[in-house]
């Protein structure tokens, strides 16, 4: 690991001096700073206003915020109790709809708060902690493992951010190009732009430029002309729910790369933390997809681009089928082609 | 066309007084202002500053440059000969280097040049009246064989801007959705924002606000979801080139709706001026596609969004295949399925 560590120096998300310092994503590539949540309410406003985004991002900061909460009721002469916490979690769960991550994140300091002991923020705060560090760690581990199946000297295209960004560090998809770069098998990166927030634009081209990683950005909208052109191997993509047959909920236009990819023989692999597989989910049909104010498809920076009293249809993930996907990569393996017996054997009835 | 007409009122492109006036559609939608061009060169740089686009309004304008060179010309004492006219044609030529309408409207005016009246001016001004009447002509016609195809209720997606921005009016993929949508057969519209230059966002939701269509915009990478959903039954789309075997060049994007219209069983039409097809391209590998500034891809509305030092891919076309495509509409007639046979047989070896 050596090697890919010199290309991983970003964290943001970190819990320091009691409390939660999160990188303002919405104003990167222009501005590096950072917003200290003091309490679980401004943790759910960050999460909802996108200030922290990236489905394992979103599940550590939600985490942190019930210790927040914890420390308030504790400063209050209240004892953080299961039952003094749920509010707060429940707020926090709304913050965001599609990424299971935050569900998962809340219900492991759910389960904490109902066997704490006489220091339950210490017991709280450890949770947090592990749930942090266990991101970190797997998504090192996914790394090495989806860039064992990449050919030396391939292109990849990603989408959205999938970095450091949206994680504890390294990143899912994202750490596999960290990875494969690293470790010479990844030769061209390209990163599509991910309208309407621009997370590709914005934080991936900024995070890998950060780390030392050459890059080039295509519009969405190019990936289809840019995987017939050869340039590219494999699609690399996160994921925000893995429903119980591999169907995967992921950023608006995921779907598409995944058609594309097929059409050309491009190999498609989806990286995620096993935390975001739902196997409560049978299928993509019942994963809930956000939609979100046609406003944001308006225009970018302030400035407005469309017509006054315009519409519009502003879906902010997609399904991609299990049948498009050909590589899953969790900290627990990689499933070829899968499906919902594969998925099963991996991961259980339920979680 | 009493019921359509209702639906048409732009004209981006007119010679009034002696000079092109041309709507900028660099300003649209925060302002309808207008560029007057007194000289071919002035044209030129419009033509590549996309103050006019759209492959047939590019050949209007680069006709009504000649024009002008040839009065300033006359102007100045000198006799405008083709061999006089020839330099600015070829700048104007070189302005944009996908479309074949530029070449084909400066290949009729160079035929008028070959053999000048002694009124060489009137024999140039009415030749580019005519090629301007004949596009607004075709594309009347082509509206109504293209909503001939369409199934009353359906939904239908586009791309880019092919309106009467695009045209001497009325619009070749718009022109059918403003038929259709006249004669009751299209319920619904949607719009891709088509980045990098947002001529969906900024364009074609502009015309269509302004005719009285509703429409809804979608990010570029909604397009594969929005035919999941089953709101839309045809992609339409314009083109900037179309080879001898049917394979067509238009925005970049063009290609991934194709795919994934297929994969969806959403038809997908290509609708065009016989001017767009080029037989002496045998096929689409044969197209040159511009690749433009990566800086394009950077923002928008001036605001940067990128890091500093990032590289971008920036191909702003790319080739459709002809297997992809279930109907070609010129005002020749309507091709199903087009392929090398066909086309020779609507189009012959060469125009």
């Amino acid at each position: 690991m050596s090697a890919s560590s010199s290309h991983d120096t970003i964290r943001a998300v970190a819990f320091v001096d009691g409390a939660l310092r999160l990188l303002d994503q919405r104003r990167l590539p222009a501005e590096e700073t950072y917003l200290i949540c003091t309490d679980a309410d401004s943790v759910a406003a960050a999460i909802r206003d996108l200030v922290v985004r990236g489905a394992p991002a979103i599940g550590i900061a939600a985490a942190w915020g019930v210790v927040l909460e914890a420390a308030r009721l504790a400063a209050a002469g209240h004892a953080p109790t299961l039952d003094q916490l749920e509010p707060a979690m429940r707020r926090l769960n709304a913050a965001r709809p599609t990424a299971v991550n935050l569900a998962w994140a809340l219900q492991r300091m759910r389960s904490v708060a109902s066997r704490l002991s006489d220091d339950p923020l210490r017991d709280l705060t450890a949770e947090a902690q592990r749930i942090q560090d266990e991101d970190l760690a797997a998504n090192r581990h996914m790394g090495e493992l989806g860039a064992a199946l990449i050919d030396s000297g391939s292109g990849v295209l990603t989408h959205c951010n999938t970095g450091s960004l949206a994680t504890a560090g390294f990143g899912t998809a994202l750490g596999v190009v960290r990875a494969g770069y690293s470790a010479d098998r990844i030769a061209r990166v390209y990163a599509g732009e991910t309208r309407p927030w621009q997370q590709g634009a914005r934080l991936t081209m900024w995070e890998l430029k950060r780390d030392g990683i050459p890059a080039k950005l295509i519009a969405d909208s190019a990936a289809a002309h840019l995987m017939k052109s050869g340039a590219v191997q494999w699609v690399i993509v996160g994921a925000d729910r893995i429903a119980a047959n591999g169907d995967t909920a992921n950023k608006i236009g995921t779907y598409q790369l995944a058609i594309s990819a097929r059409h050309h023989g491009v190999k498609f692999m989806v990286v995620a933390p096993a935390s975001t597989v739902d196997m409560q989910t049978a299928d993509g049909s019942h994963i809930e997809i956000e939609l979100r104010d046609p406003t944001e498809l308006f225009g970018l920076g302030g400035a407005r681009n469309v017509v006054d009293g315009a519409d519009a249809w502003n879906p902010v993930f997609d399904v991609t089928p299990a049948g498009l996907i050909d590589a899953l990569v969790t900290e627990r393996g990689v499933i070829g082609q899968p499906d919902a017996d594969k998925m099963r054997a991996s991961f259980g009835a339920g979680r």
